[in-house]
């Protein structure tokens, strides 16, 4: 059976794979200019890389950084996966598309990139970036978004990131970075803290206008700003000495992330769910968290 | 309006109070009774006791010890709270019981305690127990239990923890403890770990024979349970020796704790979607935990 999307399924997948290896290298390198400062001493970290798998179909690949100069721990996974969706999974999913057909047909396809850095310097926020395809027989989209969670808020960090943001979207569609980072607002909101995460971003989700190129082009150059808005303030903060209290506010920081990652993610969620390889998609938990 | 339930509901909540209170004594007890051995030189630990608030109904006192000889850090929590459930709530109910009438009258009482240990000692290991009652218009139930959850294991503390509960429960039914054990080995299994949190213990919930006096007893003998069941093995645990691999592995262990927490945890779910103040819901999170 041909399958009429292969090539855009192709297509998408192939990018997520670049935009890994272009911000790889890019956070390698920010580890090897690290000469001055705290922990420059140690030696620069390195990404540790392992294929994934996802029983029922597909996998990925894992790109683990762990007690480098200036990330504490990141990593970057990438991962196509295919198979039939669960009653479950297709309840949420009909319950937020209403996609008719689903329990008739529950093939699915996904394929994404997924990022998040904790930083050793907490001066440096956190940083959290993610796009995807999804495709059924029903319909196809595209979700995303990147959002930063200082624990020492910087204005002209959380300015830099948002703007950088901004120009990419507004090459799209000038009503999408009000849109989205609206939605971002809403969805990285801590209920039960009464708080948001850190200081926002953008998020979308069920993205599909009709038109697949745009849709792609879009969602590739919400991946393609990360690097420009993160990187400037990752080196800007690199330097900065921290006290003990500042260690402290970003472990409780931690605590809140992983409240959130784990109560609220759709993405760690729907890895769980779906049976995806656990260390994969928990690979965004925080290397170390305290609770009070 | 009378309320024909206001005199168990006064009971059942005094119980969980003065349970509190035993328990209380007893590990601040245990505290004070470390006197050689790891952390015997510092203060003995002693609880801050505050009080907790649910904004639309009820709260309760919130116990908690932080950095002792013994304990890492122990929460104690009883709560008493009522109103309405949230339509979310109530289908999670109604997913579960079939409580006809409750989207027409959605009013609930809860009272319970609720307590979990994270041990200094990595020999010794973390442990929760809780039990409480729950009332609607529509019907009236009990729900508990209580499991061990060492990350190095000893099968002479896991037997004597199982052997206590169990005397506990064949007081009331020889059916008690083989029906809440299982269950107890199906709800506090990690499915994305493919693997149990710990040791096990008992769980029940929904539990409703009809004959409150005789639930109600069966009740308060989990409670009364916990002390015999979890004390001796802390003794025989205490002044053991432990390595930094022991400690890595305790931390790691945390970190599955946290995870199931915040992922399955009923009555964590049920805390923070009823408003329930977030600190008192998670007491039950580690001080400190890690992800690899």
């Amino acid at each position: 059976m041909t399958d009429p999307f292969e090539d855009q399924k192709a297509r998408a997948s192939a990018w997520f794979h670049s935009l890994r290896d272009e911000i790889v290298t890019a956070f390698e390198s920010l580890e090897q200019t690290h000469i001055t400062g705290p922990l420059a001493d140690r030696p620069a970290g390195r990404f540790d890389v392992s294929p994934t798998r996802r029983d029922t179909g597909g996998g990925g690949v894992m790109s683990v950084m762990r007690g480098g100069r200036v990330f504490e721990k990141v990593g970057v996974n990438i991962s196509t996966v295919y198979g039939e969706l669960s009653p479950a999974a297709q309840s949420a999913m009909a319950a937020r598309r209403g996609l008719p057909g689903m329990a008739d047909d529950p093939r699915f396809w996904a394929s994404g990139i997924s990022l998040v850095a904790h930083m050793q310097n907490p001066h440096t926020p956190a940083v959290h970036m993610n796009t995807r395809m999804f495709w059924t027989p029903h319909g196809w989209w595209f979700g995303g978004g990147s959002d930063l969670n200082p624990c020492l808020p910087y204005d002209e960090d959380t300015a830099g990131f948002h703007a950088t943001l901004k120009a990419h979207c507004d090459r799209h569609d000038p009503k999408y970075y009000p849109r989205f980072k609206a939605w971002a607002d809403t969805y990285f909101y801590v209920p039960h803290r009464g708080r948001a995460r850190g200081v926002g971003g953008i998020f979308f989700d069920d993205h599909s206008t009709g038109d697949w190129e745009a849709d792609f082009a879009f969602t590739q150059d919400v991946g393609r700003a990360f690097l420009p808005a993160f990187l400037p303030l990752a080196e800007r903060r690199r330097t900065t000495p921290w006290s003990e209290a500042d260690r402290g506010a970003q472990l409780a920081h931690r605590g809140l992330y992983a409240e959130y990652n784990l109560l609220y993610d759709r993405g760690t969620k729907f890895g769980l769910e779906t049976g995806h390889d656990p260390d994969a998609v928990l690979m965004s938990m925080p290397p170390l968290a305290t609770w009070p």
